[in-house]
């Protein structure tokens, strides 16, 4: 049996850390950091426990990637750029195969955003994956959850729906030709970090976040934490590729409160329509804009026609649901 | 049934942040902390599983005032002084009076070392706690662990075993009377990091690391890294009040291997005693020397009479104890 120092240096301290930021990598009691001169640190973390948020049979590689793709998301809500992150790991057993396939998927992942891994903690136990997140980016830039103006256009990035499309299939909710399953699990499992796209919206948007209990749940975190309403257009929300070819009610549902979706949803002055368009094209992101922001407390939903829809749906939420 | 926001905001979120250098707590994608100008950073990591690292129906508390001293004292080890944490927390239930209890215990302890609450993420699974916390310090001033200098003393903060001991008695492979255990389990339930005294140890001690899985396997890990040898006197090492009044053998095996300790074992030059007794003066902290460093590789244990002492004792590991 390998010993829990052995397998945290086979697996990840073969991360190669080239960041002249980090001072220290993993082996000492703390990672030493030297943050840029005069930047802000956005600091997030996640926990993904097994047959909660993955499949305890999840395939180890799109695991890996899943786990640091979620905690840069945050950090793409906010506006930063990815720095270095921790990773705390419970595992049941030491299986070789399954940790270089997990360290594999977190490190490709990591490597494309230059983000290090630091620091980490490993011991036995329940499956449980838990990572916190450093970016950096300029005082007062940050997009907030509190910042939504009335009058914002509410803007969303990339396609909504497929990971919610891929869990139907699972659930066989919904039956799926097999390519049509495999293409939107791919997007349930491997989601896209949208950090050039938060990063090309500073100074752009005003408030933004990550969608990851489907959108009308999210957004209702800007709404109350700015103290404002909104309107969406139903019909206008970006289903994905998968999903475009469901029924109305389908796109809708899965749409609006599907979850595990990972894009940015995010509201700026309509002034700044053409810079937003401008950013998503810097940062090869489509974004669509959907609704606006008001000062009418609430949500409203509307159809192409103006007319109000009224669906009953509720975010996802880990000690509510069954 | 509590949502899981409405938990995090009634326990957790409570927690009033002063300190001018947290710019955004709890409630967005990320935290947003501005370092104090030219500090480095310091980050650690540890996850605490429940029937691994406490007992399923551990006093909440003491849980949680356990689960934030241990990733203070690893800020201790490297002579940094705390700024913030976060905490993801798995639960398989919410309950109100539990959470209530290791909220209490953890933010205690976080107001007593002005280490501030900046953001988490609670979900439903196995009882698991994350904790990562951050400090800062003068950049080149860390205690690290590959630091040790041939010569140089090894003194340990504090007393050492008893920790150990509440275990025995709790296996009852050691017979203790209840005021006995109680005091015992005291010192394993609420380790006192040793924030003070690790500040206090900068620019005066080379290594340092805090004690976590027994004394010889962590001064291991600073012989490992220093590239050194070192040699301990096994009747100087300061037993706990409890363990002093057990045998020899125990009080030998139990502060050489007990695990639990969450004190400091550091390394400084013999130049330096005067002022290792005065940080120790300065942060109220007991210091013994208890050895020295040398270029022989491998750790050699002495009593009084300089005889070398022979003990079957390995180090705590996770992996590859039974």
């Amino acid at each position: 049996m390998l010993s829990e120092f052995d397998l945290i240096k086979r697996y990840f301290a073969q991360h190669t850390i080239t960041d002249p930021r980090i001072v220290l990598g993993i082996g000492d009691d703390c990672a030493l950091v030297n943050p840029s001169p005069g930047m802000q640190l956005a600091i997030s973390t996640d926990m993904l426990v097994s047959g909660r948020h993955f499949f305890p049979d999840a395939d180890p590689y799109a695991l890996g990637h899943k786990c640091l793709a979620v905690n840069l998301s945050d950090l793409a809500a906010m506006g930063a750029s990815p720095v270095a992150f921790t990773l705390a790991l419970s595992l049941p057993e030491a299986n070789p195969e399954w940790l270089d396939q997990f360290s594999r998927g977190m490190l490709s992942l990591a490597d494309e955003y230059a983000c290090s891994l630091i620091g980490g903690d490993t011991t036995k136990g329940p499956l449980t994956i838990c990572i916190t997140v450093f970016g950096e980016l300029p005082p007062g830039s940050a997009l907030r959850r509190d910042a939504a103006q009335a009058g914002d256009d509410v803007w969303v990035s990339g396609t909504l729906g497929d990971a919610r499309l891929a869990l139907a299939g699972y659930r066989k909710e919904i039956k799926l030709d097999p390519a049509a399953q495999q293409q939107a699990a791919q997007r349930m499992h491997q989601p896209t970090p949208r950090i050039a796209l938060g990063l090309a919206l500073r100074g752009v948007a005003n408030a933004a976040l990550d969608i990851s209990d489907g959108l009308t749940g999210d957004l209702g975190h800007i709404l109350e934490r700015s103290g404002m309403g909104a309107s969406l257009h139903i019909d206008s929300l970006p289903a994905g590729p998968v999903l475009s070819h469901q029924s109305l009610a389908t796109q809708r549902a899965f749409t609006l409160a599907g979850g595990d979706d990972y894009e940015l949803c995010f509201t700026a002055p309509v002034a700044q329509r053409s810079a937003v368009i401008a950013a998503g094209v810097r940062s090869a992101t489509p974004v669509t804009r959907i609704g606006s922001i008001d000062t009418a407390p609430g949500l409203r939903l509307l159809d192409d026609f103006g007319q109000t829809v009224s669906l009953q749906l509720t975010s996802f939420d880990h000690f509510s649901s069954p």
